[in-house]
């Protein structure tokens, strides 16, 4: 397939800047391209569960679209624009303008508030999504954790792609490994099955992942590729060593509530994204100290973003 | 307090009514306005749950609150807006035009996608809500089996008022009744706490419900009203008959989906608020014939609305 | 049908009593039994969730079920036995046994480490066990809470009368008021179905319960019939009063671990039924102390049981 | 540590056999553990989840602990007993049986009808246990899906060892791999940490796993063995094969009913374990036929266990 994007490499999640004050900060984006550039990462995943989907508006994730493609060209990075939520008419306009922008993908999650009551019901909320770029490729975004919407991915790569000619994959932020195992058998070379859950990467990378996006891999891709490499070198000793480094930072992140740190820490690292909102919370200057440290234990200078 | 709207009644939780295609259909709502009001409602309780919030962009909001200030003028009703969704930018722009229509009060639910991590983010959640409509009253809605969201609401009652000075109660969609006997009990004469679920209406007034938010008391006001008259006047077995009503009439909408069955009823009425949105499905021509009849073995001529 | 026991009162679900050192005590039951019946309650449930039934083992209910034969005949009381737990054998020779004792009925709750798939398989259990005690009546007991077995029960009292001849009804400890309506409409005058939520008991009422089986009838029988009088004399801020007090003591004990609260309790009013088993824990004597002080604010002398 | 077992291996998770009337079998244990014996299973996990552990009364599980002695020894088999349940007295029972037999450890997962309310609770439980066996090592059995009981087992490993001098691991049924690679870091050498979920044990094994306990290595071992070899030689291409082979194996028996399945197809092999009890059901001649015919598809002949 000639649309397929071929999403097998670390997909940084990315946050969605904003000013002290919680309003939008698009002139960030360039920076934050040019950081994620600078430390190998080649593909972002916009306006996603990390870039706080939910709490933008409409005009402000389209604000970002807008910000991103400049960025994205300078700085040589693929776009995919997360389009998903729970207003599809929303979500369409979302749709329109990333095919506009030439994306290299949109992706959407399912309906959480109201939640479709059969997998065909999710599909049709996908395929009205979809239609709206028929040029770009669609990945649907299964994070159930999150939207309380659970269907099986491998019947879902099935019934698709009837209705989404478009249909490049699936974002699979999912831990469950069967689960996964049975839809990249579905999915063979036809469709990507980029992994999302980070702290679970060398499990998925066994089990046949090609590809992750995560929001770990905003500030410690070299972590992850360095685990990719003692996995694929058969240094499985190393590979766990630096998997435990990863959960151990995620730890100390979600100690203080993850989101809030890792804003504060890419505000450390050069790239003033800036705060949380809502429901969400900061963490003090104090908190953000011990995380630095608590990452410096763990090596953050060996494998952590440089800063830009 | 004089803000205090004095939610002792059945509110009638209203659908958002579209054309046939789905796009908003406002114009219908003088019409809906003047149908609730025929049929003895008082209060309408406006882009809530049952008027699909979460699929609605909030330009789709703004215009249904336009439409609702002269159709409610027209027909005596007071409206109560519902502003809240996932996105506190958008809450906050629909609580300003909300204050600035002068509707008797506005209510939040919790975002539910992101989930606050603790009762005081929910409570700043709710406060930089009602902050932007200072001189309206403000109900936090508590619908934990759709948001996700539970905390407790005797302890919400306790901690918001420091920081919501407009706070008036609670609209109560809770099935936990100690809950909601802990919450009357905090609330006392200072508070309204409405209950929002229809099928146990019964079990709440002997709780202690002054009121109540729902879905049902758009087509079926009578049923309850006569409900209460049969509480207040010591005759259970007849508030339980009609209590069974009300649940064989919610379990004969629910089995072919409760929302789309609730808008094909309002049409037949003589209300075309129209279809439901994804991921809602619409109940096909002989499910409505076979719900009508149902509903009519039910008693629907003797406590059902009356055709507009 | 003359095997129905008509549980229409306030029946309590004992205590197993231990002595310090853990073992059992039935020597203590007589003692029990004559508090009991002097506060009023005719009828006990003995071997269930209050009793910790799932800590002991089927030769220690054996036991207890021996030592309740005089006693109940010493006091006036009639005895159900509950049966049930995860392994069907001794469930099946403890109704045997429950059976040759004369019991006036027995009950048995569902599996719940292994879970019947289907509401045939939960049935086809109950049956297993309620042949063993041919002329004795049968309660399902339903208690989704602790078994995570959660089936329609009005479709339990459709189905099972065909393979369970002896049905009586169902101990319904489940706080959904609207499948209690439900299961109400079908049992009719046919089946008695107790409720089993204590700090519930108000609204149960309301929705037509005629009786209840709970552990706070242990201590505090006249608080609840007290109730139930305020109920049925039609005042209903009397019995919501008493509802909240029985709130307000449930909430103290149960922050001191609900069961060793209860069986600390009962010592002090002269039963000594000892510590409770593991999991559970036992308050030490500074958490009783201020429990009993919690329970004299409440009004324990005017309502609770008098010592023995 | 003397005590310790080296579970680094495959653990045939054994079924109880039964004759046809439900009854307990124990003179099928010799063929049983000849056939295991013969199949590369040199140690087995009895009175498991796949033993049906909570259908059996103690004086079963003590007559399949008698049965296993000789049967054991016969085959060269080590022997784990389990002896987890509700019932404490019963598990202190049947632990100093255990110990007597001289088994090689004894395992028991929580209390699951009362759940410990804190992680001391349970490994208070866990130290009662143990404690009659002193002599023995102990495997804690952590099985969430099942029980409902849900502590940081890394937690576990830190704090049990003051109270438990006998412990040896943590049979780990638990399909989250993020707290796995926290156990085992805990764990180091000290303690084995088996791995409890058959169908993902390709992922387990890249996250450390050293060893497994499940009931598919009771006619599948082959299959298992060869996927560990596929592994360790840095095949993962086949290693996925074959994990994928025993998903479709476990979908195909879960359809029916999983265990009755397993137990079935024991049959078939020429292990007569009899039906399952209660609340399982069994699968009946024509679906157990198709089974067959199902696995042949997917080469049982090739890594399928050689009948008896």
């Amino acid at each position: 397939m000639t649309l397929r994007p071929a999403l097998q490499e670390l997909v940084a999640a990315t946050h969605s800047p904003f000013h002290e004050d919680g309003s939008l900060a698009p002139e960030v984006v360039p920076l934050q391209a040019a950081f994620l550039a600078a430390n190998g990462i080649r593909t972002v995943f916009i306006t996603g569960s990390t870039g706080e989907s939910h709490s933008l508006s409409c005009a402000e994730k389209l604000s970002l679209y807008q910000a991103w493609v400049p960025a994205a060209k300078a700085s040589g990075l693929r776009v995919i624009a997360h389009v998903g939520g729970n207003c599809l008419e929303d979500a369409k306009v979302l749709a329109r303008a990333a095919g506009t922008h030439g994306f290299a993908a949109i992706s959407a999650l399912s309906p959480s508030y109201y939640k479709p009551a059969s997998l065909a019901a999710l599909i049709d909320c996908c395929a009205a999504i979809a239609a709206e770029a028929p040029g770009t490729p669609f990945f649907y975004y299964d994070i159930p954790a999150l939207t309380g919407v659970s269907f099986p991915m491998e019947r879902f790569l099935l019934d698709a792609p009837a209705r989404i000619p478009t249909l490049a994959g699936i974002k699979f932020t999912n831990p469950d490994l069967v689960s996964y195992r049975r839809t990249l058998d579905v999915a063979g070379d036809r469709f990507d099955i980029p992994w999302g859950v980070d702290e679970m990467l060398l499990a998925a990378l066994a089990t046949g992942a090609r590809g992750g996006v995560g929001s770990t891999y905003n500030w410690a891709p070299g972590l992850y590729h360095a685990l990719i490499a003692a996995f694929e070198g058969g240094n499985l000793e190393e590979a766990r060593r630096l998997q435990d480094i990863s959960i151990a930072m995620i730890d100390a992140m979600a100690s203080i509530g993850f989101l809030g740190a890792a804003k504060a820490l890419m505000l450390r690292l050069g790239v003033p994204v800036g705060p949380v909102r809502l429901p969400f919370g900061n963490p003090d200057a104090r908190q953000v100290d011990a995380l630095i440290r608590r990452l410096d234990e763990l090596g953050f200078q060996e494998w952590g973003a440089k800063a830009g």
